[in-house]
């Protein structure tokens, strides 16, 4: 046994991720030290209440209320709190104490991240957060490292394994968003309140995160666009399925080149429910899991795949990095600061451009497919496809077409703007569905 | 424009690679120097002859061939020649004058890695190989860094774009292997001299690569079992889709629990060709695109997957290394040397256990397949599943049946012996083929 030099590890919560990472620290703890180098010695978990309710058998003594104590003197922190505050707090104590931290917290990276990146920089402290986004599928590293000399192009995420779920079981068992995720919810796999998931505020923050490693540039959170997928109902699934089609909540980072409105590059990221085609990659990827496709310049497509979320799978990406903490503090040095100095623009959703599907119902007569290529070409957009079938509207009891139109790459604002037009035409009865298509 | 420090980068080689990434150096320099902190001044490019004929607009004064007064003053030096010689001693001069190195030297790593790493040791330099194994493929980062606190269990790779590519022809096209083969080698995807390709010697020394990362362990390349795809033919491409299988040549990097034979764990580390079923993700890996699949105890099943080798592709994965190298000289510290510590043993092949394909060309009578069950049984091979047609065989015109029998997880030896007893039954008229079933 090597007599390895010891480093304070203390941890900050202990909900599903943080008794993981404890428990796997202490099972594993001489293999670890062969890894980093030096031994990391669990001091204590700060916790909010002591008596709560706990499936671990972790020794009782290294349970304390006391986070600020345990901060003082620790060589790694690491915040599995979740949360903005006290979380923020600690990890700014931590810091500026000399430790190297360690988080799994989304929320508070995607809205305070430069605020914390910028304390660790000023000591020289590394900020670790493979955990932060895709829970165990290694990102961090490969967007903050590997592709540095490259330049990203585009990252198309799923980023969600709640809302991947869901979409997923809509689309193979041909089942309503209401059921699946009452049984989602049932399964342990969706929250009680579901909102962070469905209305896509989770993908939206690692999108912002996502984002500002690929275009080392400060994302805000506010300039993620973000819509969820409460709207997609079983008619808009059967309707991809029969267009080769399926429908996923992407989280999606883009360089923009420049153009009339921008004379520099510029970036968009945006979160919404979007069409791809089944033979892209994203396509299969089912269940709860998690993949990020990723297109650059020289590197050309790479994916990474795995599970999103889940305790023991984020405690895995957690432990990487307190093991890549302990190196550096072994190896000595200061921390590599973020890589923010690009800040590219971020342009509004009504610049970025897309293909689209609209599915219209309109009255079924003479000239009706005109006046609305009409529309669309007066609002710029361009057809790609047009496929007409005829229903019965039982509400209306006449005669109903139901058009169903692809799209060139169109800008949002006039894609918009066209639609509220068709809308007031006359001769559309319902928009019946509006959705982007992703991964030509 | 910031005043950032200047770091001098050597570049040793201008193949497919090099000129890729010198150009890349040059065209993005800025970009790169706001991502590294510091300017990467791009000080020459070694080769053998400066008049070879070279597609590139590479500024003619950066040439030399003198490597040697190009790597004194270097703060990075980038190995891009290939073979061991002289790259190894370039790269041990380099190390030795304070340099980090970058190298996408797969089989200088995977033949001198613990000279080369003990060197960076001594003196505190980083030894990076982004490159080395999958090409623009993250894959290093992932397994040194994020997976450094998880067990890998098990790695199946496909690693070699090249039997990618002719297998996947063979499958989707009904094609012959020397056909593939042959417009592989019009097309440029294969060399005139196939052969560290086709019998797997690229892929092994990747295995060997990606194996010591994932199990700290310093893996020989003679330690790993190596099988080509020269006797894959098209009815052992037909009969495994048949079976809703398909063939790759597969890096298989295994952890194996203690057993009777050894009272610790050990690995093994393999590449040959095998079944596996459609359904798994590394099935849809097509053309000559590698994916690397990583089953770990806490983060489960990851899949890394993009372009395997090609210039442009594998210069990004240089320049991350170059950008990361770069980030270390400013932070300042020691290198991370390389995780061996744990150095288990390594098995023969004969000690594996898988699952068996086994294809025989038996007389038609009654009892033969008694006889052929009895004699597995006897070897403590297990079956499961036996599907028996009767074919006509021209050669020998009398009826001969084909059994293709799927077993349990055998051992190697015991197969090996089995299917050796089974040849000389008298009962079995032909072997026509044993694959091992991974990926279950």
């Amino acid at each position: 046994m090597i007599d390895y030099r010891r480093l304070r590890v203390a941890l900050l919560g202990a909900g599903a991720v943080g008794s993981q990472v404890a428990a796997l620290l202490l099972k594993h703890g001489d293999e670890l030290a062969d890894r980093a180098g030096a031994a990391l010695e669990l001091v204590g978990i700060a916790v909010r209440d002591l008596d709560a309710p706990r499936e671990t058998d972790l020794p009782r003594e290294l349970f304390t209320t006391d986070a600020e104590s345990l901060i003082v003197g620790a060589d790694i922190v690491i915040e599995l709190m979740g949360g903005i505050e006290p979380a923020k707090t600690y990890l700014l104590q931590a810091i500026n104490s000399g430790a190297d931290i360690v988080t799994a917290n989304k929320a508070l990276l995607a809205t305070h991240g430069p605020e914390i990146f910028d304390a660790a920089d000023q000591v020289g402290a590394q900020v670790y957060y493979e955990a932060a986004a895709a829970g165990a599928i290694p990102i961090i590293r490969p967007l903050r490292d590997s592709l540095a000399g490259d330049r990203v192009q585009r990252i198309m995420g799923i980023v969600n394994g709640t809302t991947n779920y869901i979409l997923d079981r809509m689309d193979t068992e041909g089942a309503d968003f209401a059921d699946v995720l009452a049984q989602a919810q049932a399964l342990g796999y969706a929250e009680s309140d579901p909102t962070a998931d469905v209305e896509g505020y989770d993908a939206a923050q690692k999108a912002a995160i996502l984002a500002s490693l690929a275009f080392h540039t400060t994302i805000p959170l506010d300039a993620v666009h973000r819509e969820g997928i409460t709207s997609i109902d079983k008619a808009m699934i059967d309707s991809a399925r029969h267009a080769g089609h399926v429908i996923k909540l992407l989280a999606v980072c883009e360089r923009l080149a420049a153009d009339a409105d921008a004379d520099s590059e510029s970036i968009s990221v945006r979160v919404y429910p979007a069409l791809i085609h089944r033979d892209h990659p994203l396509a299969s990827v089912h269940g709860a899991n998690n993949a990020v496709f990723v297109e650059a310049e020289a590197a050309g497509n790479l994916m990474f795949y795995g599970a999103g979320a889940g305790g023991v799978q984020t405690a895995s990406a957690v432990l990487g990095d307190v093991v890549s903490a302990a190196r550096r503090h072994i190896a000595g040095g200061v921390g590599v600061g973020e890589s923010t100095r690009a800040n590219l623009p971020i342009v509004p959703i009504g610049r970025v451009t897309t293909r689209y599907q609209i599915t219209l119902e309109v009255d079924d007569q003479p000239g009706v497919l005109a006046t609305v290529a009409g529309i669309l070409s007066d609002g710029r957009v361009s057809i790609a496809t047009v496929e007409q079938t005829v229903i019965d509207h039982p509400d209306l009891g006449v005669p109903v077409a139901r058009l169903v139109i692809g799209t060139h790459k169109a800008r949002e604002q006039d894609l918009s703007d066209t639609v509220d037009r068709l809308a007031a035409s006359g001769v559309v009865e319902r928009v019946v569905s509006v959705l982007r298509v992703e991964g030509d």
